[in-house]
């Protein structure tokens, strides 16, 4: 089954939307895991904390999103954690996004996509990738191809949450801003998929795209632009984004967003008396969570 | 030294503003590294293959940029060969720009400055980073904090060899377009830190721009606007630039661009008689392609 109906199948199941943010980091880390500072040593830590936290929350959200970054920090020892973290996520039956914002042009770009969006024959056991498009649209040629070959899902960034976002996606060329042009490409090539597709059923397409929920307005204009599009949602949390700006952002079948939280779940037991087991704390943050989307959802 | 004076060093040593683009492709390499498919085999062929080229070329040229995505195509066998080919080049006197374009915010963004702004300390043993601005000024400033307190080296992407790098990059927010709007940025930061470094006789920061030879009107223009940084000039040779637009990029000195070659390179071999040494044609198109570019440097 491709990306796009499996995340709506682990959405209905779940019951939920929210997207849990692996983003280890070493001083946040529960004491019980940080035995050794050497790098090989924060790796297994990173994959110990990151599987625990995986294991609170399997049965309760459909998918998680491992942030590169922080395993590229530490090294090869570091993404070799992050390949097993991934694998351990699948075999808990949750879905994958690898939040590694790639991007590059003709045959690096052909090379990110055996990486990363290859679905069951990527090396780094990722069901979708998050994708940077600076270089242009020519950056996304490879990947979509690669995407629809092996069903794997894509989710590019349109809109991110950060302050200076507008920077760069605010700028227009021909009265489009480049939010609203990579918007625009996105519908059409998920509209033009769900043609030739024979799994049209759910109606939402391969490619996905990232729009910060600390944007409300724009979020809505974005969505109302790709309509058959898989939103992944960050900013929401710690970041600022609130549940009642998304209201209407989902399908009418509940799908068609997910919304993403790393540090306000999986630090969630910052705070905790000394006896109580952290994990408790990340499933409650969790289902807290995903109780307060809820809400808001169709 | 910081990675500005020891670049330009490596260039007066050298002779050469050559910058040899390790892209290693299973396709293409010769039949006597491959030897096996599997991940692990074919990861320890781009190892050989890539520190053999490093062998060719090491007395010749002044830096090597290994491109990530072709050994995160291969997972984590084929980074941990990244890590080794880097130490290995490093070792053979070459500076090593890891050519990676990462970019993301905040905490992300710390993590990656971890990863790459190291200097020395960097688990993936390079001097420096290319670095996509997508999600705006927030994205860099990590990146250059990082890059100052280790000497490391810092590319950003401004304007991109291929024929899609206006589509982003040529768009325009208050009459700027983002190309411009990063190269005043990088001019402004090296300014910075040449009035507060202790090591300003070159006058070039740490805050590099890549810039295409495919682009020669634009490449004169941004020249004229970052006086004081690196270029890392891709797009010349296979991708269509040519030497004579060039002349003038050059600082006085010989120093101030770096031009990149990966394909034209490493690949050079490919038609050779199948009785001669694949090293030998490598060498000798680095050559050919440093005498192609002194011809028209200051």
């Amino acid at each position: 089954m491709n990306f796009s109906d499996r995340l709506h199948t682990a959405v209905i199941r779940s019951g939920s939307t929210l997207c849990v943010g692996l983003d280890p980091r070493w001083d946040l880390l529960p004491p019980e895991v940080r035995t050794g500072e050497s790098l090989p040593e924060q790796a297994a830590a990173y994959r110990e904390f990151c599987c625990a936290v995986i294991d609170s929350v399997a049965d309760i959200v459909p998918v998680v999103k491992p942030q590169a970054a922080f395993f590229e920090a530490l090294g090869p020892a570091g993404v070799a954690a992050l390949a097993e973290v991934n694998r351990y996520a699948r075999s808990a039956g949750l879905l994958v996004v690898l939040d590694a914002k790639r991007g590059d042009i003709g045959s690096t770009a052909e090379a990110y996509a055996a990486a990363y969006c290859t679905g069951d024959r990527s090396p780094w056991s990722c069901d979708a990738v998050t994708i940077n498009g600076f270089l242009g649209q020519d950056t996304l040629t490879p990947i979509v191809a690669s995407a629809e070959a092996h069903g794997a899902g894509v989710f590019v960034l349109v809109k991110t949450s950060n302050p200076g976002s507008g920077d760069v996606q605010d700028a227009a060329l021909s009265g489009r801003s480049v939010s609203e042009r990579y918007a625009a490409w996105i519908e059409q090539q998920n509209r033009r998929w769900l043609n030739e597709s024979m799994s049209r059923e759910v109606g939402r397409g391969l490619i996905g795209a990232v729009v910060g929920a600390t944007h409300p307005q724009q979020l809505r204009e974005l969505r109302q632009q790709m309509q058959h599009a898989w939103l992944l949602i960050p900013g929401y949390g710690a970041q600022g984004g609130r549940s009642e700006d998304l209201a209407g952002i989902w399908h009418p079948d509940g799908g068609g967003a997910i919304v993403n939280s790393s540090r306000g779940v999986i630090f969630a037991f910052q705070e905790r008396p000394t006896d109580v087991g952290w994990t408790d704390y990340v499933r409650r943050a969790a289902q807290q969570a995903t109780e307060d989307l809820n809400r808001h959802r169709s």
